[in-house]
């Protein structure tokens, strides 16, 4: 069987799995998170063999070290991805959930449920937990898997998707409801991106070179994730001390990640201030400092910002500093550079903190805090499968209620329209 | 300037109008949505004499008749356009509506209210009314519109805009708010499907091709709209009278909508009371009727129904009928073929009814009413953009909360993450 034939099968055995997934009991989907984050554990030694495999042909091909660290397991690492399954098996069911219901004056009553999407098809790099927090949270919400990882993972990937899909199975669910595409072949991803009416949606996790590829070509439709150029704005009257934990907070306590801080703006009547103390700090953290014309003005030791630099995500120890003649200034540049995904001001100023909120565009808008809060477990999700910055179906941290459709359920007496 | 140029101009002023009119308020929106309807019968004079070129000129190219009837205004219909835009303005405003609420143990306050989704562009074919309705709705739910109308109603729906945009400047509204391709060349759509960045989504309005050709092309998030391939079941058990005035309902009061049945499923058992009356009753409103093997063993003076049929969306005055064993076969004819929009059953089985709601795939399921039901004004929204037959971001009718998106507004006290 050649690649296109076997995705598509694999598709189709999803969607078919799909219609008896969507009607399975809450308790019956629950206990087969149990099962499978017990069956994780119990072979665990053999995740680890395929893993020491995927990372010793990974190492010999020269693989970065930052992503070795992401594609290995260890054992504590399979016991997080195990707990996570079983705190996803905790949560609320989204699925039958009310969310309106009218009587029109013809006497039909009319509701609308939360309903699963049906297949979701998951694009992702080299991160083989990836494959256990998707397939735990696509059955959660009552939605088929087709799980494509990083070929560089295909080994560790294999072994968690089987020992996954068997105790799921054996637990009641139905059989092919947890797809994962066992090849290293780069086509799957075209396949995939043309299965429509069978895929109702694919979420790319990953780099921007995946998502942006994803997002042009698949004619399934796609949720975007991820892309963060988020930025903090230090306003005049700021609590200063208080911007600078938020500012260091945001773009040093995890910088690779996509609610990292990239580029600072300072009100001008702060810079003074503010700016040397914050480069002070800022380089203690070993950040590297970028800034315009007004920043250097003050703080003389770095290099030139340029236009290129208000446009890159870095995800590193880099940032980009700004002074801003005002509130209308930083707007329109965060409006103008940003991704949608997260933004915050640091003021004491009511109007000022309601305007930004307004008027910036993004998933996530904050008022004195740092931006590293947009994740799906802080705002009390209880899990995430990514943060969108689109503004279709979900925007921000996507849980378990955004792996749902509706549909509108209709009880008549036999009526008909006129 | 070249279409390219034109159209991602027009774009990004719509981009740009997009972002102050997210913060205008109702009473400014509202205020202009009554000075357009009131400029549209004031000027229905120029408007008629537009629509008078475009008329001659496409019956000159020898348009059908069903095609030339969409394109015709006059004055009834004129002022059902200004209706419409009145009862647009008298519908509550989605906009800044809270959805969510949370205070979070670190003591964030966690908000998710409604937002507009921005650039809204919308493609549709020689219906010149669609540029009012869809003028109407974006700039209530507080988006921009970028609007394609077919190229033979260019002259209407030049004058409709225009007299439409100047209306709603004059009343407020920003500048550049609702933008109209001028233009009859067939690549505007090309470039619309390509304006990332600019055009939050494209909403397609119109026949099959149109629908298939955008989403499979746009690289701009598409909402797929109105393909509808709608089943009526007609259980054993079922009120017959009531299962045939449904039927005919379905089938016969506006055949060429969405929401109309193109097949009719009846139970083995009631195929032999059922069908000849059925027969009988759908020929008298000149249905021609397809019916399989069992049908026919029935009613006899019929077409054979053939695979292409049950996968067929006729829109019109014909009906594809089948018999089948069960409530199973029912479901899984209607899932293999239908197109996700409207199904109903006939019975007085609860245990059937409730398993047809669960189990049957599509945006609305009725039990004992017609799905012609299936229309933002039925279900009570008031207003109508479409009806949506995808899984995400909006399933079945779309009024103004389905042209909204969301944002999360966080509060904090100088909150940083550990």
């Amino acid at each position: 069987m050649n690649i296109e034939e076997m995705v598509r099968e694999q598709a189709r055995e999803a969607k078919a799995s799909s219609r008896r997934l969507a009607v399975t009991p809450s308790p019956v989907k629950d206990a087969a998170l149990r099962a499978m984050a017990d069956a994780l554990e119990e072979n665990a030694s053999a995740i680890l063999a395929a893993n020491a495999e995927d990372m010793e042909a990974a190492w010999k091909k020269g693989m970065p070290r930052a992503m070795l660290d992401r594609l290995r397991l260890d054992e504590k690492r399979i016991l997080g991805m195990a707990d996570g399954i079983r705190q996803t098996a905790m949560l609320p069911d989204p699925i039958g959930e009310g969310e309106m219901e009218t009587i029109r004056p013809n006497g039909l009553e009319i509701r609308r449920v939360k309903v699963p999407i049906g297949v979701i098809g998951i694009i992702y790099e080299a991160r083989p937990n990836v494959t256990a927090d998707a397939a735990a949270l696509c059955l959660k919400s009552g939605n088929a898997a087709l799980l494509r990882g990083g070929s560089e993972a295909l080994k560790s990937n294999r072994a968690i998707s089987a020992i996954l899909s068997f105790a799921a199975e054996a637990a009641g669910v139905p059989k092919g409801a947890l797809q994962f595409i066992d090849s290293p072949s780069r086509d799957a991803v075209g396949v995939m991106m043309n299965c429509t009416g069978l895929l109702d949606v694919i979420i790319p996790r990953g780099g921007a070179g995946l998502i942006k590829r994803v997002v042009a070509e698949s004619v399934v439709p796609v949720i975007e994730t991820g892309a963060g150029i988020c930025h903090t704005f230090v306003d005049e009257g700021a609590d200063l001390d208080m911007a600078l934990r938020i500012a260091l907070n945001a773009k040093t306590s995890r910088p690779a990640v996509c609610n990292a801080m990239e580029t600072l703006l300072v009100h001008e009547r702060v810079a003074k201030d503010f700016l040397p103390k914050m480069a002070a700090a800022m380089r203690k953290k070993d950040v590297e400092l970028r800034g315009d014309v007004a920043t250097r003005a003050v703080v003389s030791d770095m290099a030139e910002a340029t236009e290129e630099d208000w446009a890159t995500e870095y995800d590193d120890l880099i940032l980009s500093v700004k002074v801003v003649k005002n509130l209308d200034e930083a707007i329109a540049h965060i409006n103008q550079y940003n991704t949608g995904h997260s933004e915050t001001i640091v003021t004491n100023d009511l109007n000022h903190a309601h305007r930004f909120q307004r008027e910036v565009d993004a998933a996530a808008v904050y008022v004195n805090a740092s931006t590293r809060f947009t994740d799906g477990f802080e705002f009390g999700f209880g899990a995430e499968i990514g943060i969108s910055t689109q503004k279709l179906h979900a925007r921000g941290p996507m849980g378990l209620n955004e792996l749902t459709s509706t549909k509108y359920l209709i009880f008549g007496e036999g009526q008909i329209r006129e």
